[in-house]
């Protein structure tokens, strides 16, 4: 029998396993703070406690620092504050194509036999529910509900059964898309994937101790309210721990390196007609337990 | 007639602009420090003037600063000092495919009927004589000899006329390639352009205003001393001011993004039989004005 002092430790250690770690970078574009969840849903200024959500913060180490920390004590955000992307110092976004059956079905290709990659330009990065930006001469903008993984770890040649120890923890991706630029304007796929705008990454990243498995996360996307979306990442082709130790083959990842590691079906360009977002049209999406993005489509104001 | 004081001061005028501009990095690989080349061609070190060859550094008010600062009062730096890539902060390695006509013949396809774009992994930048660093699994590393563009201003929708205004400057790029993850492994170009040590950037930065024409400048590379690639921007397909103006119709530029425009004949993978790096090869490339590189080529360490 367990003396009663081990089982009072063992409780307050499963107790403090499950503080929920959500963090995210608010304010103005290109001025954002680092800021955390607390127990009540309420927004914490973290920026005196760490830098940023960036490089050294994303270790285990940096991270055990944001846990022991009293976060009631922390400065309290607005709730409308404008939330940015949840993490900074990103050097890649590196996405998986076609990585998931029936999304490959749609778009009439076959399901590669080994991870298809492409990059997205980090220029594209922004906050979850910052507007999704027509471009100039876009008739084909498209949505992409992603899970993202960020790296919170220098990885190379990591084996699969590892590789979950070089990721910090997940996050919500809208991949759009534009088919046109995409599909139709020689070459890889950069071009329609790289657009300003064209990268929501958020609300928060929520870290990898509390979602017991990426691989079973319903998610959805819906447009003007309408579901679009509806999948989960059971149905992944290549899962995440299998890409994070594929890509660490090919190239090193760092701390804030962002992997969007495909989308399920439902994308306009597999609807019949194919369907492209329009300015006034409403973008929402979401995976659960990492919280949803709400974007209004705008034409390019440049 | 013109009075002499004119005459004196438009050859003083001639004279500041005739001041060549080589703006470096140098010291250990990730505390590189910004350095200039001084007429004598000794490196300077510019750290008491700029933070880094980065960002607003890169401006015409920040190249300017530099253009007005008495390099003999900087401090001399030891000719022996490692190289690091001459630009920091950069947030896309952008690279333009079979740029060259007779480079595309050599690869077996069509020179496209607009840019070819792909993205180079930012991780996989390094210094101008760093070695090439062959990948595990790799059999078919390969060279490319590039001219490499430097943004120095924010760039969306600019015309082809006003598109070198946005640009900093020049320098010379290794694209190392591995042909069989370029184009054996599924998918885009990315697994194969983005390895650790697949991007030598330098030695320096040459500003804009000494490259008279940049669609003029011969280009070489040898492997072992062996001449493999004697060509010259002047066959480039697609030239700097059409390929800067083109991408910023996709997406925003920012100061220090790099693209590398192409590369002529003479690559491994077009010689008969096809010839790739081994371990223990050195390879020499430079462009004129831009100064040289030198690689040895190593199996991967880690």
């Amino acid at each position: 029998m367990l003396p009663v002092a081990h089982i009072v430790l063992s409780r307050l250690g499963q107790y403090i396993k499950e503080i929920k770690v959500k963090l995210l970078r608010f304010g103005e574009t290109g001025a954002e703070k680092p800021g955390i969840i607390d127990t009540d849903g309420n927004i914490r200024d973290l920026s005196g406690i760490v830098n940023d959500i960036a490089g050294e913060t994303l270790s285990d180490n940096g991270l055990k620092a944001i846990r022991s920390t009293d976060l009631n004590s922390l400065p309290l955000v607005g709730p409308d504050t404008r939330l940015g992307a949840c993490i900074a110092g990103t050097g890649k976004f590196i996405c998986i194509g076609l990585n998931y059956a029936d999304h490959a079905e749609e778009s009439g290709m076959d399901v590669p036999p080994e991870p298809v990659i492409f990059m997205k330009a980090t220029s594209a990065i922004c906050g979850p529910n910052d507007p999704i930006i027509i471009p100039r001469g876009s008739e084909k903008t498209d949505w992409e509900v992603e899970l993202a993984v960020v790296i919170g770890k220098r990885a190379k040649y990591v084996s699969e059964s590892d590789a979950l120890k070089y990721v910090a923890g997940y996050a919500v991706t809208n991949d759009v898309s534009e088919r046109a630029f995409q599909l139709e304007r020689a070459g890889n796929w950069t071009k329609g994937k790289s657009c300003d705008n064209y990268g929501q990454i958020g609300p928060w990243l929520v870290t990898k101790d509390e979602i017991s498995d990426p691989q079973n996360l319903p998610m959805w996307l819906t447009v003007n309210g309408k579901t679009m979306q509806n999948g989960s990442t059971k149905t992944m082709v290549y899962g995440v721990a299998h890409v994070v130790s594929y890509l660490s083959q090919f190239m090193s990842l760092h701390p804030g390196d962002v992997i969007s590691t495909g989308t399920p079906p439902g994308v306009g360009m597999g609807q019949k007609p194919q369907q492209y977002l329009r300015p006034g049209d409403v973008v929402e999406l979401g995976i659960e337990g990492l919280g949803r993005q709400r974007q209004d489509v705008i034409a390019d104001p440049e």
